[in-house]
């Protein structure tokens, strides 16, 4: 079985090359010191995110060709986040000498696909050799009419959130155990995440949204970023948080796994008392259901109550690269 | 000394984010889920590279300031080689949590300094987890007017290269020997490369290059780009190749390093015989000097002959980052 030292930089090139073919945007496609891509009308938006094997996913977790997927999804996630409309993208690559050239193939086609499938060009990209296999994607969107982050949430304002929370993490917990059993839904959620391209343009270009954020470290730690940077408060009314029939059904409604557990890639946003009125007749366009799950309020910081509206105390808050452990 | 598993990603987060000032294209700069930039007139020039340790440099080679200004500087030759004009740029790491802060800080202020010259802002990055240093750079530029690629040499065009060749493989080559003796600005070269920006831009916008790459694998292969993508061959005249006085003094004028040592970083590009005049004209506007080393051929490949003509065997024509050693 051929390695990618076997078949070399070049080698790997000269046959991704020919696949990959030029979109609407290309003036110049990959195999050029750079891409060139079209003028665009709108400002672009931009991200980068990368996936590291041991870091991001054990071995064995991820097909190669899910690894390429969930390096491009992640970002798109990203760009939801933000209401963009993903365009093109780079990939850079750091890949072992022993890694099969066949997996390397595959990882490549799961980008290009899951770039397809968001209408989106891979226009460049860069191999290096690595003792560790990673994948950092860059992705390009063009931005939405407006821009929303994380800095215009007003106290009174409702906090919603995309899909269901905690089953990627449910997912996570049950790989690394080795127990798949009835989790293969949450193991799913976390091998493909679903970026919610279509809920995030809505809930921006409409002005619904005050301010988004997506939910990749953990519903706490996310949602104190908002708070942070909107100079808020904020209450989680934590038995309306969104969990699936699987969460349920694995762990109990009452887990708390889903407020901090990180990978969920759904959207969590603040919306106007006087725009939730809007939110709820444009619902069913969103692609994707939404929930509300508390609200912005005075002081500082992320302050999760039960159904009598006692205070919850919580052991994390999410997820840190570096502070935690594995 | 903290480590960056002490302080964390949010921890380094919340220090270098402040120092990131947003520059003429940034409408969100760097700590949201995206950057956004303003809408560009021209079509946009897009290239990604990376520098991993133990691959591109070993331990001690290089300072984590230089880690960061070559990270940069490599990714702006990318841009050089089509003309164009950086703009923006996003950094994606990969740090081990044993890494010391401050030598993250370091290198983070070395990306800043290096794009700042060359007047570019940093508008976004991630920071993940890696067993391994690796630092990838996407930058983004404002194209030329003309859009030069490899695939437009003509038999009949003069070859030209800028500044000189083999300074950076001589600096490695003492690097890995541990003997830095005569050959510091050689080793200089390595850490600290020229891109050709001023030369790019003017070589594409007169119209004078037909073709051009830069010269980062070794001069035989990288013109070997050339040729194969114009589908022409070349002949390069040894004697001609333009050689510093550290390389003549260290290894001499006949030392073929010069022909495929890589990471030089000059531009390489052919002139069509009528362009040649006016590629003499402007010769003082390019920044650098630029040299005649041989000519555009029919056939296939490089072929590379002495003073008298005599074809030369070369045993590496550059380097392969899976099939060379290290």
């Amino acid at each position: 079985l051929a390695r990618l030292g076997d078949i070399g930089e070049f080698g790997f090139l000269s046959r991704i090359l020919p696949r990959l073919s030029p979109g609407p945007d290309t003036v110049v496609g990959p195999g050029q010191d750079c891409a060139a891509i079209r003028a665009a009308r709108r400002p672009l938006l931009l991200t980068v995110d990368a996936l590291v094997e041991g870091v991001h996913f054990k071995p064995g977790w991820l097909s190669a060709r899910q690894i390429g997927r969930k390096s491009f999804l992640v970002n798109a996630s990203d760009i939801a986040a933000m209401g963009g409309r993903p365009r093109v993208c780079l990939v850079s690559l750091g890949v072992p000498p022993s890694f099969p050239a066949r997996d390397l193939f595959a990882l490549q086609a799961g980008i290009v696909a899951a770039a397809r499938a968001a209408k989106t060009t891979v226009v460049g990209g860069n191999l290096t050799r690595s003792a560790q296999l990673w994948v950092s994607v860059t992705l390009v969107a063009e931005a939405p009419k407006r821009i929303v982050t994380r800095q215009a949430a007003r106290r009174g304002d409702r906090i919603y959130v995309t899909g269901t929370l905690g089953d990627a993490a449910l997912g996570v917990r049950r790989l690394r155990a080795g127990r798949l059993g009835r989790a293969s839904r949450a193991i799913a959620r976390f091998r493909e995440p679903l970026p919610r391209l279509r809920a995030g343009r809505l809930l921006v270009e409409s002005g619904i949204a005050s301010a988004m954020i997506d939910v990749s470290d953990g519903l706490v730690q996310d949602l104190g970023h908002i708070c942070a940077e909107s100079r808020v408060g904020a209450r989680i009314d934590a038995h309306r948080v969104p969990l699936s029939k699987t969460y349920r059904a694995v762990l109990g409604a009452g887990d708390r796994l889903a407020l901090h557990g990180g990978e969920d890639y759904e959207l969590l946003c603040t919306v106007a008392e006087r725009n939730v009125a809007q939110l709820e007749r444009r619902r069913s366009q969103l692609g994707c259901p939404i929930t509300c799950i508390g609200e912005i309020t005075a002081g500082r910081g992320v302050r999760v109550v039960d159904a009598r509206g006692e205070l919850l105390t919580l052991r994390s808050k999410g997820h840190d690269h570096f502070s935690s452990p594995d």
